[in-house]
């Protein structure tokens, strides 16, 4: 089992920073930002508890959870949540419960193939349309699980990822509810990790809107309160059946999730004023650098679908080809981070074919590196004029067009426009 | 995939509880403690760390976990060791890493073979010697892995539990440097759960000692420092191959453990001299109270090894079996919930035949109701004199007798003593 593409890179980070390296770090999503302190208060308040706690989740939890969901559209029984130490657990937990075969979007989340490997199950990579990252093309899904049933294969689950990592992009309402369809003509359940519903910049429709009685929504507070280093994770389960599969799997694989995390985790989901006022602070954050690193891919001639969403993006340097001197994506974010110190991740990583110059860039670690640095980046009115923001955007630009021979005057045009 | 047996039985006693039944709860190892207010404090002045950090540990964490295991006669060194939610997902993720079929013991706790299970691998249970827990008879289990192996089976590993639960014991050393031999012999990884290692009355020799080069041991604060709900777990490698693939698992399953619960983990491995005198204060505590009990079922009858570690016994009601009217630890389980509210846990969850008569116990639960009982409990000269703790030795005294037509006073005389 290889490690973890997102997580091996971090620990490279840390490595080269540790070294004294400069590096341009945009190979992760981990949220550069720190914990809102109420949140934070929140965990110290509970950090006197020590019991287990139901396997589920608290009642308290469980309970914030339905209303955060409820809020969103889905309405949902406490009943339904399910807690677990991070929603990786979760999905993994999900797969084993659900057993067959699994349908994964191609490009895709590093971890879902390794999951679905590990819990000893096929995974079936089934593209996504152009600019609708997250969910495979629903006409693609339906032949590819009807030739794999033909062929003794047993598909019985398709992950979506709503809104979409790697892409920062987000699947058409049709096209979710085209899949909602194809899944319930299958007979597919529809696993959808929405981690990053609350970082979209467009709307967003979960499954869960079209076909309620077979799909699990995963979300966490990893992406939009940036405390992915606290691992709290929930499912929303749309059968009795499925969710006590789940709690069984998790009875036996994590028991509970750390108490005091998941009382910190019930006053984040009930969404007070506060909390409300941070989330929309970090999506307004990530919004405007990461449209604005977009705009210096395209300007160097890369192909990019607008971003609705996350801190993704994801350059396509196919036309760039000539010019480049390289053969992969592989190649170029070797070369990226050799000769220019520019952290990104190669296409491969999320199921691209060797030849693609797909790459990943994530914006969430240029927020500043000291939390005086990244609560100013929060408030401030307009965070590309910040120092250590601009800096990282204007060396992306010079190393991007140094790379490409092209005119920066050409690239400068595009920016801050 | 069943429950985990002791989390079906926390979230039974928690909801009898609310709904004001007077349960006497002997049934799970959850140590009803409170946490030591300075590894509470470390917590706390963690609570701002949210990022993932490595997916084995913190530097700080990893080193004091080295400390921990080289004081115990295990020189160990930081980059061997990794941590996890809990030794539950830890112990999972071994036994994916090494694969092949898992040696269980018999008795054996709850989810070694629910996991090799969810791991799609075989299970093959070796009982344990009498009075040794923990440790498949080495004669027996070098039988049984030949005759697997003769019959194409491929086994990999062998868990072992030191000291043991459910039983309570530990097994000698020379049973411990048998199993080494024959885990050699055979190649086997040994997977060492060390978990009440800190709870023993007696002196336990770890197979590490005897096979370095193929043991695995894991530990945690879920017994010693009675913080089950903080889920933390580590495990000791012993070669980089296996460290490196169970890294791999662990990035893809859950990413990272909690990081301010890593933090406070580093000060209570590091074992400052408060951290010592609670862990010696708690042991004091168990060993009085399970001796005491112990003195109960032994009274009336019940065959009984000495207890030598943990808050756990493992009584055998079959010399009583013609005065009982069950005919399986199930029945007797049940006639005991239901006709006089004691909660214990038939042999069968630790998987012993349907007809035995073996039951467990667990005392960590009868320290008090209150932070201000179990505190109490826990500096008490000799807790049995605590009101709360006698009433439910003399309940449970009176279960006893009643169910088995005993003289009170009989048993009265083994106490006490």
């Amino acid at each position: 089992m290889k490690m973890s593409a997102t997580l091996a890179a971090d620990q490279e980070f840390e490595r080269r920073r540790l070294a004294g390296e400069q590096v341009l770090f945009l190979a992760t999503g981990e949220i550069g930002l720190p914990v809102l302190p109420e949140l934070r208060e929140r965990l110290i308040a509970a950090a006197g508890r020590n019991a287990y706690g139901p396997v589920a989740g608290s009642a308290e939890l469980r309970l914030a959870a339905a209303g955060y969901w409820s809020r969103r559209g889905l309405p949902t029984d406490p009943a339904d949540v399910v807690c677990g130490p991070g929603t990786k657990p979760l999905l993994f937990a999900l797969m084993l419960a659900v057993g067959g075969d699994v349908v994964v979007p191609v490009p895709t989340w590093v971890s879902y193939a390794a999951q679905a490997q590990l819990a000893g199950l096929q995974s079936i990579p089934v593209r996504t349309r152009p600019g609708e990252g997250g969910v495979p093309d629903p006409t693609e899904l339906r032949r590819r699980v009807l030739n794999a049933r033909a062929k003794g294969g047993n598909p019985r689950s398709v992950v979506v990822t709503l809104p979409d990592n790697p892409t920062g992009t987000i699947a058409k309402p049709e096209t979710v509810r085209e899949l909602a369809e194809v899944a319930r003509e299958l007979d597919l359940v529809i696993i959808s990790d929405e981690i990053y519903c609350d970082l979209a910049y467009a709307p967003t429709v979960s499954p869960a809107t079209y076909a309620p009685e077979r799909t699990v929504v995963t979300t966490g507070l990893t992406k939009n309160l940036a405390v992915g280093g606290w691992r709290l994770g929930i499912a929303r389960l749309p059968t009795d059946e499925l969710r006590t599969r789940l709690i069984g799997i998790a009875s036996q694989v994590w028991s509970s999730t750390t108490a005091p995390v998941q009382a910190a985790a019930a006053y984040a989901l009930a969404e007070p004023p506060e909390v409300i006022e941070r989330v929309t602070a970090s999506r307004r954050l990530h919004e405007r650098v990461v449209r604005e690193v977009a705009t210096v891919f395209t300007a160097i001639g890369a192909e990019l679908a607008p971003v609705q969403a996350t801190c993704y993006l994801y350059p396509d340097f196919e036309p760039l080809r000539g010019q480049l001197g390289v053969n992969s994506s592989d190649e170029l974010t070797q070369l990226l981070s050799t000769r220019y110190g520019v952290a990104l991740l190669p296409g491969t990583a999320f199921g691209e074919p060797q030849r693609s110059l797909r790459i990943r860039a994530a914006t969430s670690r240029l927020y500043g590196e000291t939390d005086a640095e990244r609560s100013a980046a929060l408030i401030a009115p307009d965070p590309l004029t910040l120092p250590w923001i601009s800096a990282s955007i204007d060396r992306l630009t010079e190393v991007l067009t140094h790379l490409t021979n092209t005119k920066e005057s050409n690239v400068h045009r595009h920016l801050r426009s």
